[in-house]
């Protein structure tokens, strides 16, 4: 089981955090740094817009954001490498070389839901700081938010049915391998056939047998008897290596052989062909043999979709193994995750660019119930506005962005993995079922709150005007942010 | 630029490599290692069909599993968690505390193309290590496979045209960046965005600006004026935060301060909106404004048909950033990879799993070449054949697995990554056009020797038969392969 402290798992291997960032943040950095640049600024992490299919979204990887932020820094080969480009100066350099995170972090814990436009963390902090950390937080965030939101679907198809991740030799990577394992214990998996994510996150492991091991052997019930005999009291067989409800028979001989020693075969694995079809023929082998208890475990290019089918259809599967388009999230690899500048100073910010219109200003997420309990709609707000009203019988709002970094410091010791899986599991029983459907959800409301959305469209209307209006009178230089006093 | 030193980047940061493996690689081992079973193994690394719009693969990632096998071992810190697992005997455990691989790898050179398949890879070894290292070599393999084809694809796209990596913040995770920087640049990119690749491989450099520099300014050209003053010889303004045309405009302003200061501006970015009849208005505001030489650099969601559409439109776009989908691989984003036992002992093995048949023995790739040099066709033969007869006017046909290590050791310096990617531009020089069609390419074609196809049509005919007979006959145990001699 995940323990507290096996989930504080070390820095994964960043010897130079620095660097993992795109060139840009290191050139605009220097460039506010030479202009004198150092406002608070605060960055939104969001995500624009639904992959098909979703209608929600599971928040992950806070916890990696947070151990990145405390471990920032440009050690000396770091500074060596980027004297080599020759694109910067040296008084740049040396403030790098010293330079720490020292911002404010606010965000949703792991496992919560979320939707679109909400963001689900905030980064704040001098504008070189906040700004050159973006990749990574942006990386992150979004392999874990996504991974976790299809892990909770292929949960959810299973209608609690044990599902475990199979995925480590197809995920893109060793690093999404173990934050796949990570998000699927969150989103509810059983268990992972992933040894190290087993080690760094307390999992919980499993595994059964490859077509290579029945291979290895001239007969497959030889193989069988051996892996009985290696392990009485976890043996999965896998029995389609040659011929599916042959093999069943060659299980079934073998279970009953483990039974009349005492021990008992856990179950089999079907691997390939028409998994409906032929778990409902092993089943009638097994049963046949007076093997009832032992389970049917089924795999071989699962997705939730799949997953669903053979629930629906009543096929008599235990257990299922999700392995490549789970650790993919090959019907949606990718989301549309942006960090954007919501404040800078004394200013809110946003951009207009088509089809990427941000919302300006430091934010919080307040989420709205019925009398029930059940989830009515988020509101998003300005952070310093007061919470919205509770409708006439529903519960108080509750605000879902917390302080979770201040001055660089993690405020509390971060929840453990089980602690983010329960949040997850209660957050979705309160949600509406069409919101969390496998296919063609519902929308979810989520509405911004009237004086966000005043302040909005105010800056749209005028930054639209001041664009041509500048162009116009040929680009005589305002004042910079800096040289206006906060309040 | 990549140099041979930089490019043996240090095992990427595993501290324990025997951990980063399926449980059931160790299951499998333990069943093995009490039943005595030490024979040579041989296992091929294949891909068993094309994703959507693939007609070749890019063979990439033969670096980083031969720096695994060298690494490959179980410290103490991984014994005592296998220990605690309480699954494992502990002579298994004395025994995998001292273990390290001391097998054969033959494989393709990374920037070959290969087809499906065929081999390109095989590791040969004692069966536990043969197997044990599964995990890690197809994870590799995959990966990078996938991202130097997709990347292929990019540069194909571009038409000469450079493309740059900008995909770190939506990879699938840090690994996958890295590895999709490495990759990208086999395949001909000219330069990546991820600063710690471009240590880490010896790659050029790119970045542009963000939205958030532009708006963290209250206007836009005093944003570009302060990035022009910092990167004099290398600035590219990133114009459409608010309005790409007005952004134009500004751009060209600063454009001229620069050239009254005797520098250049070197280009702009658009990042949004209709690219094509943007890239049009963009360009003719600069060449009015007399500045023919800023370059146009385009971004924001592109991948490879996006690239050819601007492209084949004639849009005055002279670089390509390709970020998120590139670096995904969003349309493919897995393979059908798998690592087969194919002999095992004295006794080429396969399997006959519905829609997953592999082919018995260790092989050989031969390739053939018309007189004009072109890719005529691949042979996939045993590896101890003699090479198949060359056409009449044909070159003679090339192997194309080299043996890269021999107990253990490595056999050669690595090729560069330069190597890489000139191996790859004179395959894709001499491949059919058909075959690299962006959209529903030609199919290479792919055979087997007749020794070959004998074998596996012999084997798949016995196998059947004996499948069905032993069932009836009740599973009798037959000998295991190690009771037999070879030869």
């Amino acid at each position: 089981m995940p323990s507290r402290d096996n989930w504080k798992v070390p820095f994964s291997g960043l010897s130079e955090p620095g660097l993992v960032t795109d060139l840009y943040e290191l050139t605009m950095a220097q460039t506010y740094f030479q202009h004198g640049m150092s406002s608070r600024a605060t960055f939104s992490l969001f995500i624009r817009s639904y992959p098909p299919n979703r209608g929600y979204f599971v928040a992950a990887g806070l916890e990696d954001v947070l151990r990145y932020l405390e471990e920032w820094r440009f050690p000396e080969e770091s500074i060596d490498y980027l004297v080599s480009t020759r694109m910067f100066h040296g008084d740049f350099l040396e403030y790098l070389s010293g330079v720490r995170f020292t911002g404010d972090v606010w965000a949703m814990p792991e496992g919560r839901v979320f939707f679109s436009d909400e963001p689900v963390l905030e980064v704040s902090g001098p504008v070189v700081e906040a700004q050159a950390v973006e990749s990574y937080v942006i990386n992150q965030v979004n392999l874990q938010t996504m991974m976790a939101t299809k892990a909770s679907r292929c949960v959810r198809a299973g209608q609690g049915r044990p599902i475990v991740d199979f995925s480590l030799r197809r995920t893109q990577g060793v690093d999404a391998a173990m934050k796949v394992a990570r998000c699927s214990y969150i989103a509810g998996f059983q268990a992972t056939s992933n040894v190290m994510a087993g080690k760094a996150y307390g999992m919980p492991l499993a595994g059964t047998m490859a077509h290579s091991f029945v291979s290895s052997y001239e007969h497959e019930v030889d193989a069988f008897r051996a892996y009985a005999e290696s392990f009485p009291d976890r043996a999965i067989l896998l029995i389609d290596t040659y011929d599916t409800v042959a093999g069943a028979r060659n299980a079934a001989l073998v279970g009953n052989e483990m039974k009349a020693r005492g021990r008992a075969l856990d179950g089999v694995r079907l691997d390939s062909g028409d998994l409906e079809s032929l778990s409902r023929e092993v089943r009638a082998v097994l049963d046949d043999a007076e093997l009832p208890d032992v389970r049917i475990v089924a795999s071989g290019g699962l997705d939730e979709l799949d997953v669903d089918n053979l629930v629906g259809r009543g096929a008599p599967i235990d257990a299922f193994g999700v392995g490549t388009k789970m650790g993919v999230s090959a019907d949606a690899p990718w989301t549309d995750m942006a960090y954007k500048l919501v404040q800078y100073g004394c200013r809110p910010v946003l951009k207009l660019s088509t089809g990427k219109v941000s919302v300006p200003g430091e934010k919080q997420v307040f989420r709205l119930r019925d009398a029930a309990g059940s989830l009515a709609g988020d509101v998003i707000a300005l952070r310093d506005e007061d919470e919205p009203s509770a409708g006439a019988e529903g519960l108080p709002p509750e605000p879902l962005l917390r302080k979770v970094m201040q001055g660089g410091r993690t405020m509390e010791e971060a929840p453990g993995l089980d602690e983010a899986r329960e949040l997850l599991c209660r957050d979705l029983e309160a949600l509406d079922d069409g919101v969390m459907a496998l296919r063609d959800p519902a929308v979810y409301p989520v509405h911004l709150s009237p004086r966000l959305d005043r302040l909005r469209v105010d800056m749209e209307v005028s930054l639209a005007a001041e664009s041509a209006d500048r162009v116009a009178a040929g680009g005589t230089p305002g004042p910079v942010c800096e040289a206006r006093p906060c309040e």
